[in-house]
């Protein structure tokens, strides 16, 4: 029924090794805490896994920290370091994050605005959606000893925007402030090395990248606290507490390993079919309005504003056809609101309330582009048809 | 390699139903949080999940919040209820929770103590760890219109014994106070009706009765404020974001349902294997303690302390042998403090110190209670010489 899944951003298919590996660990049984043979078994495999993706992504086996996935991550980046850092030092009230980030970091800063008394800074974007580092200079310049934590994504999840992460993160380091980046979109897509990066703290997660759902990690610095948002057995480093999911986390290993090592090849290979996917959206539409940067974007991104429809009368008019795609962020998909990403980078309403997102994955062919494609020029012409009876412009 | 496994209570074999669901769903792709196809086909998994869950627990479809599992449930049960209530009258700052709490109930109230300045009131346990209700009785009198939250659990997992659940919840939502329940070794053992109880929020995780590990819920009445923990899309009443693990839920389900329907007979068959093994290590070791209940506790748990015996070495010399059991609760394993569960009932540090818990469950035998008694009384004795040693007393 589904002819084109352009949705891979949102979550991309479980790979078959994953899988396999998910249920030859649920096989046995075993709490990595215990300590019979049978925890022990479990530890060794949780263990094995930890270092497997410490060895990916240039980190010590002790800075990976299991977490549920990406939205745990990116609290625990924020609030945790947040409260620790204003634990050491009062006067560390202020937390520094970039208006395009995912929901996940943007909720719970307005939380520690709301809730906490934090005091908030938010970086502009330019119009392709990217932090200038001027701007993080210049509050470093201000604020820098109110500052507890910085946070900016290390690529964009809906017009799949880079961000220069690492000037970014050497400006925060060098002001003696821990840098926390959300890179659930970059792992596989985009070289990510947490050593060289600087980072104090990265977020992944295993389904964007072939792994389970329900697991992720936060790559923590050796010397970097963070207050647990979840308290109880103490494990992992006593930062999550939580019964460790071995077989998530054996499975989500074995993604983020095959992800990072297949990832050049990938990267050339869904580029390709992307770039195609622009040429021929821009041939067919000639007035789509291409978002986001040209060059300094996710491989598998597309992501078009179509003037005068309603993206959401869009997607559905894809759907009808087999087309599966986004508006935008998923994870807030349901409400139709605006995208805060699109209005940051300075368009109207209107624009934002017209764009789609398209992104490519592991499974992507090429006769997933020619299916949009198929689709395309008359479902934008109805959605035009309707926004026009609709709010006559 | 092991003979037999008597720690259910930390983690139980996951049902091959249950697998075969999660295998079945994480083949297909989908975030339930997208709108076209197939996100709207995961959104089916989920929301049949959630029903099949309130169904077979006495709760709405809408009551049942999917978590990462235990530990987050209790730590969202109590600070996310503690802030909702203080948040709505200020005067609400005092936390009660039984001395016999797990520790993700425990920490979470301890943190809550030390980083946000809550009042905490434990309950006091009798000497087979049980709340008097009316000491909770006496605290309403005393603190009534300063309390946030009562939790208490409904089974304990160290000892097993059973919580007059019921009666403390009728008091405290009689002083309109909202009761959370941690029911994490308490369904699919026990009856629990989630209406009925008359709790405000109740734990349930999947690893503990035949599902994956890393989901769980929190059952939240619908008129119960919790503040979320986890901050981002707004799924789960906006209560817990984070992107659905459909698989994940879907198994839990599944094991939740079987537990539940199957329980009064897998209870007999169990609490019958147990009350055969107690009988055989009372008549092995003579001078054993059976820690708990004998009557209200939990089918499938037998509790002892071997005089003379440091816990720790006997379970590695009954490890030895092929036997799997544990000094406590798991989650705080590798960390030999004697178990505060214990000191609550009046046990001293000896005693604490020189218990094992054995616990049953779907997989167990007759053998594994047959391989336990060959094995107990070799290694009680080797304890014994071991701590005679090392500490003469």
């Amino acid at each position: 029924m589904v002819m084109a899944y352009l949705d891979h951003a949102a979550t991309t298919p479980m790979l078959a090794e994953a899988l396999d590996a998910y249920v030859a660990a649920a096989r046995e049984v075993g709490n990595p805490s215990s300590l019979h043979a049978a925890g022990r078994g479990a530890r060794r495999l949780v263990e094995e896994s930890r270092e497997r993706i410490a060895a990916v992504l240039g980190a010590r086996p002790s800075e990976v920290i299991f977490t549920s996935g990406g939205t745990e991550s990116d609290n625990l980046g924020t609030k945790g370091i947040y409260w620790a850092r204003r634990g050491a030092d009062r006067r560390r009230n202020r937390v520094v994050a970039a208006a395009v980030e995912h929901h996940a970091v943007l909720d719970a800063v307005e939380w520690l605005a709301t809730h906490e008394g934090a005091e908030v800074s938010w970086l502009p974007v330019d119009a392709t959606g990217r932090v200038d580092p001027e701007s993080l200079a210049a509050l470093l310049a201000e604020h820098g000893d109110e500052i507890a934590v910085v946070s900016a994504q290390w690529a964009n999840n809906e017009v799949g925007t880079i961000q220069p992460v690492e000037e970014l993160s050497r400006l925060a380091t060098r002001a003696g402030i821990p840098f926390h980046t959300d890179a659930v979109q970059a792992v596989g897509q985009v070289p990510v090395d947490f050593a060289a990066s600087g980072v104090a703290a990265l977020t992944l997660t295993g389904h964007k990248l072939g792994g389970p759902v329900g697991v992720g990690a936060l790559l923590l610095g050796r010397d970097i606290a963070a207050t647990p948002l979840l308290h109880g057995g103490g494990q992992e480093r006593d930062v999550r507490s939580g019964t460790l999911d071995t077989p998530g986390v054996v499975a989500f290993a074995v993604a983020v390993e095959s992800a990072v090592k297949t990832r050049a090849e990938y990267a050339q290979r869904v580029a390709a079919l992307r770039d195609d996917l622009v040429a021929r959206v821009r041939t067919a539409i000639p007035d789509a309005i291409y978002n986001g940067d040209p060059e300094r974007r996710l491989p598998g991104n597309a992501h078009f504003s179509f003037p005068g429809c309603e993206g959401d009368a869009l997607l559905l008019l894809l759907d009808a056809q087999g087309i599966a795609c986004s508006t935008g962020s998923a994870c807030s998909a349901g409400v139709a609101q605006p995208s805060h990403v699109l209005l940051a980078m300075g368009a109207d309403n209107d624009r934002a309330r017209s764009s789609l997102r398209f992104t490519l994955g592991h499974t992507s062919t090429a006769e997933d582009v020619d299916e949009l494609l198929k689709a395309l020029p008359g479902a934008v012409e109805r959605a035009r048809r309707a926004t026009a009876w609709k709010t006559p412009r």
